[in-house]
């Protein structure tokens, strides 16, 4: 899979060759070109930003330089990757969708965005995708498109070692959708006065099954309570929520 | 402002020398440290993970390098960042909290997490928080903390320049809160066939006001229908919502 990074701070992506992704691209299983959008920018200066139409505060991103830089990038099976505040959201779903492409091209804004005509004019050209991380205000796209390359490139068939292995194949497949998981454990068994629950260490797979997911049911119940409708309850899930006191949750609630 | 990052992968942080925060630190309003954690790992191997408790795939990073690293790195005044699937949503709001504080201690986790004891232990010494940055499975806590890094640094007093000045700080101040925004447009007038909207050259702040507010509430309803349910509408929003037809709306709804 190929990826192309448009922006005016190349030299933020280094992260791509570390780790997970920069042994994927070792295997030959991952590809990244990055470019810098000045590169299109001909004007002496190299201007990438103008004022914006209507006022206000902050400088737009021109449209000529990501027209020249985007003409020469993309092709006719690339999909347009535009990271934004105003975006859909990026899920794991959409990182999925975007998995299955062969050529993602990522154009970084920074300012206050885009003029919005390059995502008008290229969405009659390629699949265009304006996409949010989440509801904060980064400085720029650069740091979005690390994330969502790094959480379409685990997807792609051979990029995971053993090492990384995929939570969601755990043994209870689908039970466990929706649910934010619960504590983890390793040895030593005693650590600072705190032990491992007894039950992980009873090789008893039905109880840790079990344990595990009242845990998941609990901690979704503290941090992530909107989740809890999209989860299929049965009878013991059902006890266990009713039975759950506020004051043993301290847990903020989210906003 | 001081951030220490604790990780197997220090040279994932390169970002933190570029664009604005590079810019802030060379200026002295930020400060960043970046700490392998097999420092702290003391045997021949430097060993910083161990099969989980309770069994299935994947590993759990051990608490003994994570004690003697927090020992070290961590002040009473500091708090504790954990980046985490299983944790409540980092939000603007949350990006805030944090930059009220002098110190951030990042600790980010790998495989299937850290030993829950680490912060179970930490949460009786300093304020500890478990967040996720959303709804998507990354590799690591990496990129993650360079998010939450980027999204608290810009709310750091003197960090922002006048390039990149904060939406929020528009002339219509309140109005816009929960809605995301609509188009932005740069000189030229005219580029590949399309225009600039011409209310935006009008000079008439008024109806650009009216106009900017219209084309927000269209994006969001097209692409974030949940935010509306917070918004303050006015009978004038509400006649623009009820007009609206799917058709017209063709961005994919949010899963």
């Amino acid at each position: 899979m190929r990826f192309d990074i448009i922006t005016i701070f190349p030299e933020y992506f280094t992260p791509l060759s570390a780790s997970l992704l920069g042994k994927a691209r070792d295997r030959g299983l991952l590809s990244f070109g990055v470019h810098d959008l000045r590169d299109w920018a001909y004007d002496r200066h190299r201007t990438v930003d103008d004022t914006p139409y209507g006022g206000g505060p902050g400088m737009v991103m021109k449209p000529e330089p990501w027209g020249q830089a985007l003409d020469d990038v993309l092709t006719p099976r690339s999909r347009l990757v535009v990271p934004t505040p105003s975006g859909r959201p990026f899920t794991q779903r959409v990182a999925g969708e975007l998995a299955a492409s062969d050529h993602l091209v990522f154009a970084c804004g920074r300012y206050e965005g885009i003029d919005s005509r390059v995502m008008a004019h290229y969405s009659s050209v390629v699949e265009v995708d304006e996409l949010s991380i989440g509801d904060y205000v980064l400085a720029g796209g650069e740091v979005a498109v690390l994330v969502m390359i790094e959480a379409v490139s685990r997807l792609v068939p051979g990029v995971l070692g053993n090492a990384e292995s995929v939570s969601d194949d755990s043994f209870a497949p689908g039970r466990m959708e929706h649910l934010v998981e619960g504590p983890v454990y390793t040895k030593p068994p005693q650590w600072r006065g705190l032990a491992v629950p007894d039950v992980l260490k009873s090789g008893h797979h039905g109880r840790i099954a079990r344990w595990r997911r009242d845990e998941a049911l609990r901690r979704t119940a503290a941090r992530r309570p909107e989740l809890l409708e999209r989860v299929e309850l049965d009878s013991h899930d059902r006890r266990l929520l009713e039975s759950l006191d506020l004051a043993e949750h301290p847990d903020p609630v989210a906003d």
